[in-house]
């Protein structure tokens, strides 16, 4: 498994700005999630794997986002996705907010994803190809 | 039951508007659906009833909308939502955004509404009671 | 310039859906507008223009959505964008949901939109070059 | 100035949901900036005050959301708003989303807003009459 950085590519359309001219800061929320969609789907089909095990699902558990400097209409960002901690039944992932062409991220993002049943939604545990997967990729949290 | 025009209040907030400056075309549709929800919760309730049969739902099949002036941040609208047709399964209702105060509107709706099964998603009758309540209300359409 | 018919792809996310599990019924009309900003890109690059004469804009005077059947989560899309209409200073556009690999589409749009200027936003004409590669492409409304 | 916490009522729609049949995670910082909003509206409503000073905004510069438990389709939610510092550019509030009649939390949140000069984006001072009504009530944050 390679360890090059997954990132999506996606543009500003005006559905994601305010009338402050910028990104509304909740939008944030949805490009990370489209990023973290796409990259465990790239993960999955290159193992022909299911993104989760049959029953379960992922929640998102926490969310924590620094707003450094805004993007706008038109804009074409790049969203990464980097594992943090890989544990039995939860991931932390780092997510960084970039302006295509620029290195000085726009927004970092760091969200605590658990797994858990679809029925009871009691905690269960990761796929074990997706804990052999990530564990190898992940990182130090910033 | 009264034949007074329902209509919701509500408040544009920043999520709501886009670079512009104005509410974003697609915004005036989660408006509207406020609207007929609570339009119906308050027919609901007032004859103790479920809004629809069980085992049922609401389903959009046509919308339709005529923007003729925009809605800014922290405008206070008026959103109100009167039938037009009122048949076995289905429904039209006409509906109106404006500002408090205003008497101008700034867009039209008319949305066609049907019933359905939620397991087979085939057409299901519009509950007795509901097609007894709204048919005396509704209207010409405009 | 070819004839050939604009279309966009793009993937329906978690932020898409609602709770009946389907897309919510405004989002659509973000999908069409993600279109037609992209088609309209795509035209102005090719002509080395800005999309609309500097100090002028796009507002969209009127949408006219029939939802035939309903994309879900994961669903991947087709938007397509084709003018209907080009008139001094307003184009009437067609447009079509449909999932990759079906032929039935899910969701047709009739979009009216009209140029205006950005300060005084009274009606401006189309870009010249616009109008002359748009009317050509323009087909009889459905 | 009362200490009471302010708190805003809202209800959860369609347009709020995703296809897990509950509230879409990035929709509580929809509801969250409609909260403190109304706070700051009532605020200087209270005192005939803008609520910022004229020439200056307020941006967030950052977001932490812990997620307890769902919110779902038609529950009636509080969004409540109190500050955790208040400093000469920049304040910190803390955000409670709990479903109406539990006194469990739903959802956490912590919110860090600057004022920022509208035109230069520099960090601007907070009004004094708004400095001077945040100060005295002031938590100490979670």
């Amino acid at each position: 498994m390679s360890t090059a950085r997954f990132s999506l590519r996606l543009r500003v359309y005006h559905e994601d700005t305010d009338a402050g001219g910028i990104v509304y800061y909740a939008n944030y929320l949805r490009f990370m999630e489209r990023a973290r969609t796409e990259w465990l789907r790239t993960l999955a089909a290159a193992q022909r794997q299911p993104t989760v095990s049959e029953g379960t699902m992922f929640v998102v558990r926490e969310a924590h986002l620094q707003y450094l400097s805004p993007a706008r209409l038109d804009d074409e960002l790049e969203i990464d996705a980097v594992p943090t901690e890989v544990r039995r039944a939860s991931l932390r992932i780092a997510q960084t907010v970039t302006r295509v062409g620029d290195s000085r991220p726009l927004v970092l993002g760091q969200i605590r994803l658990a797994v858990v049943d679809r029925v009871s939604a009691r905690p269960a545990p990761l796929a074990s190809w997706l804990h052999e997967t990530l564990a190898p990729l992940a990182v130090e949290p910033r």
